[in-house]
């Protein structure tokens, strides 16, 4: 049995998810199982209509410009550009949190990578032998 | 020997809170141990005098009364509720950091749900063989 | 083997770095060994001309104050003591990820207590049996 990473995204600042695709695509790349479950905030930051245009940052706002100026002149990726390739080339997997789609009355169809939409208690289950656990 | 969910709280804000309650309420319905370790944040928030006046929220402050509106037109329990009941029905236990209490000044009596007040290395020992390790 | 602590710190802000700190403490006063891979604004709050000025709070800034003097009152030593010491004593490696080392455009010398600079797929497999993993 392979390697897994398992990750509660909670939030839906573009920092943090920066942080998240950075461990899910390096993990992807070693070939390791990635689950993903999208809670209140995660949830919203991968609708369609939010997705590229959310540049919420979770801490020390007055350094947000410089710090995504910098991030265009590395060249680097967006976090879910990183998300997809690792989607694409690995195993990359997207739950949205049920309570959470009510909330924002969304279905699969209205979110980016997500691959269904399931409860806590069987996510949960689906990571009880992850490697390492994180809530983002 | 069973599941089990091992969460440190760190934060107060009521929307990180509902993710944290929905993670405890669903390992708590499948039978997991689930064990809290309240931090800074985490033991402000489950003080008596505060826990139900706490709506502080950790990102998005603009789209908070939206969400707050859309729970309650869900009827969704509140994040206390749901953790109480999971406390009632299961083996869930809380504990908040003895070092935080000190800087709060208070007593396991001035907490709501608190199992008992312990150092952060009793609470990695109790938890070193757990499934999903979580830092809210 | 021992037992094995390890956080991803994404975040740079003062008191979720007392929260980690303590938890690093108490782990190393335990003898576990304790990994730490400093992301985005970890990598921020570890720069030499930032370390010790830096009070930004992730919660509840109308509390700061009181927090802040409380601290002080209790004579509590700041994060930055706790870890180092827990360095000093234990098996504590700090790890800079390179991506936001770029960034931010240093090198380990501009850094506080950094052991290394690594890649995010390096600090997952140092810590693929940790007992406990935590994204602060």
């Amino acid at each position: 049995m392979g390697e897994k990473l398992a990750m509660v995204v909670f939030s839906g600042s573009a920092d943090r998810l920066i942080g998240m695709a950075i461990l899910a695509g390096a993990a992807s790349a070693m070939d390791w199982e990635v689950d993903i479950f999208l809670q209140l905030w995660g949830v919203y930051a991968f609708k369609k209509d939010v997705m590229k245009k959310n540049l919420n940052f979770s801490e020390f706002n007055e350094l947000k410009e410089a710090v995504l100026k910098r991030i265009q002149e590395l060249n680097l990726p967006m976090w879910f550009d990183i998300l997809r390739e690792a989607k694409e080339t690995g195993k990359v997997y997207i739950y949205a949190c049920s309570t959470a789609a009510k909330a924002w009355n969304v279905t699969k169809d209205d979110l980016e990578m997500v691959d269904d939409i399931i409860g806590a208690g069987e996510f949960l289950e689906k990571i009880k032998d992850a490697n390492v656990t994180l809530f983002i």
